[in-house]
């Protein structure tokens, strides 16, 4: 425990700011004294967004996204594509997946993935709202987009597995070389699989 | 401007965490995440610590450190040499300074150093506080702790003629081997002060 340099409300503050992700002991510091300097243009505006965040953020009750409202702006967008649902472990990935605008569908998200290891198994997951969501009328295709490690690899088999009676047709993300990416820097696992799914120019 | 994903809210949280030192968009973004997650544990106690910061954060008005009472809890403290003054251009190092535990003075922030090519002069930092201060009677040392930087050394100067007449000792900070640094990684300049100000074992 370094010592405590300013009042404990100082400390308490950057104890706090220490606990988010990309955040040390450090850089919380200079955070703290960041925000302390900047009062009226960040501090300020920082604790009222913090406040309204906490009293108005909400899980989707439908897909499991984050937002103000439920079911949230995603699922009640009507220019949507009902006949896809995208499966996603975490917000994160719906946002990343957004932000990449490659997509109009709606999503699901599972909350984690399945790793015996961590002891987390279907039931900690929202596996189940999934398969009762793919035999809905309208949905055509459920595409797993989940990390291409051991436990995304995992969870996707599995679902594949329950999905198999719901009529609908289950894809994943392709492999390959990520745009920008330099084949010398890139493990074999990838080149092999951009290989096999190569594609005419 | 990457597309919006959330609701405004979570946008608003997102862009004011992104504008700390230390999280770029990405990381923002993540840590926003993180606390809309731990919305009890962390998302409460972190409005309510700025809350708070934002109420009782004051500076002290003696020797510019942040604190939630005026003077300071350093300058307060009767346990402290009131015969040292400690020069430091940031309340940062000031933290750091009492971190190192190696020091029972009392300090005087600047408020930054001296920088012609950004502008700030003489008259945009606390040095007429300073001279004030060490011409008082207790005060018998003024150790000048700035970067060893262009700017903290120009600064250091500046302050030392100042003073020629305070009837104080003028110190500055030993330079020379960072504990635990390796020779082969000390640029020259580093090394040569490490060779001049050699000590006996």
């Amino acid at each position: 425990m370094p010592k405590a340099v300013a009042g404990p409300e100082i400390e308490r503050l950057i104890q706090l700011l220490a606990r988010l992700p990309g955040l040390g002991p450090r850089s919380a510091r200079r955070a703290a004294l960041h925000l302390i300097k900047k009062r009226e243009q960040l501090m300020t505006p920082l604790a009222d967004a913090l406040e309204i965040a906490r009293q108005k953020i909400v899980v989707c009750s439908s897909c499991g996204n984050i937002d103000t409202q439920n079911p949230c702006t995603v699922c009640t967008d009507p220019r949507r594509d009902l006949s896809v649902i995208v499966v996603v472990a975490d917000v994160a990935d719906l946002w990343a997946l957004e932000r990449a605008g490659a997509l109009n569908a709606r999503y699901h998200v599972l909350g984690g993935t399945l790793s015996p290891l961590d002891g987390v198994g279907p039931q900690d997951l929202t596996i189940d709202a999934l398969v009762s969501r793919a035999h809905g009328e309208d949905v055509k295709e459920v595409i797993l987009a989940l990390n291409a490690t051991v436990d995304g690899q995992t969870t996707a088999h599995y679902i594949t597995d329950l999905l198999q009676d719901a009529g609908v047709r289950v894809t994943r993300l392709a492999h390959g070389v990520p745009v920008g990416g330099e084949l010398d820097y890139l493990d074999e696992g990838t080149l092999s699989a951009a290989i096999r799914q190569r594609t005419p120019i």
